[in-house]
């Protein structure tokens, strides 16, 4: 028997504990006081996949750091995904309807508060990094992984490259500056999942810090490309969120521009790539392997 | 010739260089390399008063910390402010045209830029404090300012004193209930402004941090009753806003529910309470006393 395929798939038993050990973090975090609460709540208790907690959890693994170390980041990371998701869905950005097989926030509530729950969200991310325990013991590794945070979340990171998504409706750019927006839109997030980690291994060496800088650059890349192969070939119920939107939106695609075998051509090769940078890397790798294949091999 | 008019009169002076100052760092810090970070720049570069710098500031002299220490606060402070008035002015929020003079966010731009500025600016200011070099020597200091911040910006503050806003329109609160979304709305990023220099007094007891917490929960208070009063009785031309917003919004202001001189009475008796807390405190408070009056004796 294959070893790694052993040990991948012992990650995947423990993963369902971790997104257990996130649901229940996640869940206290939010009240439901008020509209407001119930907002942000209904935007993030939700059945969400917990993909970026796992890599931070997985990428704590290869490191040896302890998920108790990594709870803070954990949900930081998921808080900000939730809160891009409520914006990303609102009628003046891509105006979805369905989001997680539900109603999106500004059509469950309004829209007035889906921009609010968002806007809170996003802070509260910050906060419980700023707030967390064990972080007050090791502030410089607290204050390292908020700026990690902070910049995947600005104008050269999410925003940025959802603005840019935004003003590439309708266009054909060439492949450099689609990928180069996806690096932003969904790239950056996922990179910052994976380095948040490494924020409390100051003896890790800068040649290992770049291949798993490396690696999460390639997966996030590709992991877009897949989101836009599901959405021309995924089914509505299966996705929870509405199948073909990008088409309708005239959204510049991988697979639109440049067609679908070339699409899983691309992914192939960045998803190569990145395994071979996770290769070079000491330590328990499973957890990275186990979410490269869940990531980059998915119908959901 | 009363020595604290003159005090006050010196930091009036100062005050032209401490916000020449502010600008220059917002200036730097804001690229228009492309169309959203135009309209981050746009949104913030902008001739704002810079209130809320100046309060950093001021509260630093009191403490006795030097304003190269607080640059970064001072401007995140400023970069949160900006990021709500630009999503408090979106149409599904206030909808209004005119802030400072210009066509708002969405208008000049449009309405997803603006939504995605606002974003970008938040996390922004959260990436200052956390790459600010003085606090890389400090970073538990670094740490407790931005969980300040962060708690000024979440559903237990700003934004939860906007989504209460909003659910009153309409309706007639009493005192206590208006009074706390005031403190939510705008007191409690005026509380973050003073109370983020505090962070780098550690030696700062708690009678006396209690007292300053309190002078700027009383001023943030009465700086929202002036600025319904300004609703009322500005011309839109001096306010750089549109003037009878509040009405036309039916939204729930001080002296619309309990009167134009109840309104001023109640501003005195806050304006009162908040000096004399400053009267317990050590340090040179001229910066704050100067603050003071210009917060609430203003006529734009």
């Amino acid at each position: 028997m294959d070893h790694s395929v052993t040990a991948e798939a012992a990650f995947g038993r423990r993963s369902a504990g971790l997104t257990e050990r996130v649901e229940r973090q996640l869940s206290a975090l939010l009240s439901d006081n008020d509209r407001l609460s119930q907002a942000m709540r209904y935007s993030t208790v939700n059945g969400g996949k917990r993909l970026r907690p796992l890599l931070v959890y997985a990428s704590g693994e290869l490191l040896n750091i302890e998920a108790q170390q990594l709870d803070s980041a954990a949900c930081a990371v998921e808080l900000i995904h939730c809160y891009s998701l409520v914006h990303d869905d609102l009628p003046a950005m891509d105006d979805d309807a369905l989001r997680r097989g539900r109603p999106t926030t500004h059509l469950q509530f309004d829209e007035a508060t889906a921009i609010l729950a968002g806007d809170a969200l996003q802070a509260l991310a910050f906060e419980i990094l700023a707030s967390d325990e064990g972080l007050q013991r090791q502030p410089a590794a607290g204050l390292a992984m908020i700026k990690l945070l902070t910049q995947a979340c600005g104008a050269s990171g999410m925003a940025g490259g959802q603005a840019m998504d935004l003003q590439l409706e309708g266009q054909r750019p060439d492949q450099q500056a689609l990928e180069h927006m996806f690096r932003l839109k969904t790239g950056a997030l996922i990179k910052a999942a994976v380095m948040m980690p490494a924020a409390l291994s100051p003896s890790l060496d800068q040649p290992a810090r770049q291949s798993l800088a490396r690696f999460a650059e390639q997966v996030g890349l590709a992991f877009q490309i897949c989101d836009d192969l599901l959405d021309i070939e995924g089914e509505t119920a299966i996705i929870g969120k509405t199948a073909g939107s990008d088409l309708a939106h005239d959204k510049a695609t991988w697979p639109g521009l440049f067609g679908v075998e070339a699409a899983r051509q691309r992914i192939a090769e960045l998803s190569g790539d990145a395994l071979s940078c996770l290769g070079r890397l000491d330590g328990n790798a499973e957890g990275l392997l186990w979410l490269t294949e869940r990531l980059l091999n998915r119908d959901y």
